[in-house]
């Protein structure tokens, strides 16, 4: 990365008037505010500012409700929370002390579709946003925002919030000016198509539009986004990305998908990113995506020169591959965009590209209804994130899991998930490392032998059989015996594991 | 209805040479096809045709899949069922008789969102149309053909398959013509943005074009649709539209709606129909609808003067409304349009307008689940039908449910839901006899004491209090009690009620 002089970066005129220290920005932050803040997926969010006001807070308390894209870095969740500035949370988190807070009831933690949180902001569904915080690369002549490694519900926070902070980080490469695209719809019900017709349509300007006089600081900032914690495909990982690439080849063979599929989802996390990286494998050329998160594997898929372009709301890397794309950001820059996730996960767009989804259950039921989101059912583990937006509306619907959890003590294969996000209208294909599961057109009562005999793990498919059967016994569309849906469950709570029902 | 001229009705040049009885047009039908039959419920379905084809198979057994838009009338699905014609059927149905030979597991349905069905059959992702059986009010000079009292699937059934049966309706209103506008999307991913930008946008044709080559059959018939089983509102249907006006009401003095509210949608039957009807006494003016079945209520805040404009794909009445809609149907037909149920229901445009979404729910959790199809879990009711597809991408999604099924005997708010076809993500308001829960930016644990304190049953709540009490402690996102779960259904399939459970 290189540091640029501030001029280049921050061209408003008159801009040093409203330089202030992180701290000093934070102070415009009061107890019982909502803020909305930048950051998405550990990637662009506000970094001096989140900190000064946890810090603030130990000494003077303070509470707040906080709105981001998605997730944070740089520990600022965990930090947040310690200092107990959270009063409510939404709509995505992944750290392990927010977490343990959520699930104590400490904080209220709102799980949404990604694309809708500014939508509800809009229309006054939510509470009115005080403040924003909001990462910028660099600051244009008239006061836009242009955001660094992630949009994520940035620009509407910045355009709805009465006051606006930005956080100018001088670290962030000044190539990615240009790359994003912000669009804002219109209010309904006078709202006109949003123009996406391609995954490199661009739509809007390069920056976000706000009136200047909102600007309320500007805070000159240096630091770098966490890295991401994907992590190198193991070998059930890799099976999974060998079933689905043998898929896609079979679905293009059949003529119902041609050797450019259709522009690509995937959720965040080293499963997805390894199913991604195997299409580098396949006979498979021209590829796009049109996605939320962009990870490693997309520049490993233009570097083998499958993947002509790709659109998503944030970028977020490994250490490794970050040094290799912030550093030759020229390199790929023409065939990268970056939007607000209302338009990158917009239910409208994923429909009509026909996007191919691909995302991760915590456990699947042998009917198709896939958890996301609960631990038995009652414990938050990240939310839904964008998963529903794009399941809903793909054209091609996949879930990914492995078999087991827990070194097998666990099957992520049960009679009955404990909690559904994704119900068996929106799940097309189910894979694991065993095999695949092609669920397209079939009744519940066809798709359970298909996701036993293919997906389970073979230790558990005794049990999920009997289950079955003595289900079939009683009828109904989808078979049930309430009394035992949830007694795998029953068992992991009990016993913290489901060993109870292996047969080996 | 007046019955024309045949030639009037039927203006494809030497159509003589196509007429068929009914009889004829049903030995086009093979045993193992696929066929495509118009009907939404109730409206518009082939009549003749698939009646003949229940007598033949009374002789000469064969089985089929049959689509259609959603569910038919003239007890059609009943005789279909009794010959043992259905091997598979998709995607909604209504009716008795096949219910029991679902849940039996006799007939393979395949329960979908009535917006996806023709774009999975588009992709080949369900096996082609053999044959498409649609009723047509008119066949134009070019082959086209003009729908009666529903669009449906109809079009693209007609456009796809290899060969396409018409049912000319001659007791079907001539002042049809023009009603309806049939476009289709594009393949994706090249799709175009679908243009509809309001509930009166019209953007294609006022008839199905199609090759008239692939006319096999042209059937002269005069049945008529089914009446609607609306029934008229009762005392707590009544509460149920009190509630939600006042709610919507209270929405306009806060400044979150205008008095012309937002497009609605409303669920098919008689409490969806009590609560459209209700508005017409709330402060409202220049309603517009953007639906799926366009019931009695649409025509009665029409006559109120207080519905300026309706969309939907079908048109299902009660027997004395039918009666004075299409003998008077020019008084109307300027402010009506019948579109594709793949655009009446579509994800992006619902998004688009901001549909308000008014949907009955069979039960809800005390977290704002939402089961709509099965009883206990397992047996299907009806299917999701639309539910999904305006729900999900509502600006207002609204649930309705009476408290109390069976006499007291059942309660429609449960712990758990038993089966899930909305999550809380979906569902923004729930409204029982006892009141309206608004959920909008509610974490669970502070979505359980409303639901259960508004909407449930004054007999039902100390035991749901207890479950969400005991749960607390337990902790968790959303608590539970996994053991204790679905105990209120165990109970109810044991006993054939929940009456344990109440506090009287």
């Amino acid at each position: 990365m290189t540091v640029t002089s501030i001029g280049a970066r921050c061209r408003l005129p008159g801009w040093e008037s409203l330089e202030r220290s992180a701290e000093q920005a934070a102070a415009l932050i009061e107890n019982g505010m909502t803020v909305g803040m930048s950051g998405f997926t550990r990637a662009g969010e506000a970094k001096a500012v989140p900190r000064a006001l946890a810090e603030r807070a130990q000494r003077d308390p303070l509470s707040i409700t906080l709105m981001t894209g998605a997730s944070l870095g740089n520990d600022l969740d965990k930090l947040l929370t310690e200092a107990h500035v959270l009063t409510r949370r939404m709509p995505f988190q992944v750290d392990g002390t927010l977490r343990r807070a959520i699930n104590a009831g400490e904080v209220m933690f709102i799980d949404q579709h990604l694309s809708e949180t500014v939508e509800l902001l809009r229309n006054h569904q939510l509470h009115d946003l005080d403040v924003a915080v909001v990462e910028a690369a660099a600051i244009t002549e008239e006061g836009g925002i242009v955001p660094t490694t992630s949009v994520g519900n940035s620009a509407s926070y910045a355009i709805l919030a009465k006051r606006v902070i930005i956080e100018l980080n001088l670290s962030a490469p000044a190539e990615l000016e240009g790359l994003h695209d912000i669009y804002i719809p219109q209010m309904r019900p006078n709202r006109t198509p949003i123009p996406v017709v391609a995954p490199d349509s661009r739509i809007g300007t390069p920056y976000i539009p706000i009136d200047p006089a909102k600007i309320a600081a500007i805070v000159v900032t240096d630091g770098r986004d966490s890295p991401s914690t994907v992590l190198p495909p193991d070998a059930d990982t890799q099976r999974i990305a060998d079933h689905l690439t043998a898929f896609f080849t079979a679905e293009v063979e059949a003529g119902r998908l041609t050797r450019s599929l259709l522009p690509l989802q995937a959720g965040i996390g080293s499963m997805a990113n390894a199913v991604v990286t195997g299409l580098a494998h396949g006979p498979f050329e021209h590829l796009t995506m049109y996605s939320e998160v962009l990870q490693d594997s997309t520049f490993e898929l233009f570097d083998a020169g499958k993947l002509d372009y790709a659109s998503g709301c944030s970028i977020t890397l490994s250490e490794a591959r970050g040094d290799s794309v912030w550093g030759n950001l020229a390199k790929y820059r023409d065939r990268l965009i970056l939007r607000p996730q209302e338009l990158s996960n917009h239910p409208g767009i994923v429909r009509r590209l026909g996007v191919i989804a691909i995302n991760t259950a915590l456990e699947a039921d042998i009917y198709g209804n896939v958890n996301s989101t609960h631990v038995c059912g009652t414990r938050m583990m990240n939310g839904i994130g964008g998963s529903g937006d794009f399941a809903r509306n793909a054209q091609l619907s996949v879930f990914i899991t492995k078999s087991l959890a827990k070194d097998g003590d666990v099957s992520s294969l049960v009679p009955f998930v404990s909690h559904v996000d994704h119900t068996e209208h929106d799940v097309d294909i189910l894979v694991t490392e065993h095999g695949l599961a092609d669920l397209r057109g079939l009744a519940p009562r066809e798709r359970a032998p298909l996701i036993i005999e293919h997906c389970a793990d073979p230790a558990y498919r005794p049990a999920l059989r009997r289950y079955f059967e003595t289900a079939l016994r009683r009828g109904g569309q989808t078979p049930h015996c309430l009394e035992q849906a949830l007694s795998w469950h029953v068992a992991m709570e009990r016993d913290g594991h489901m060993r109870s029902l292996r047969d080996d």
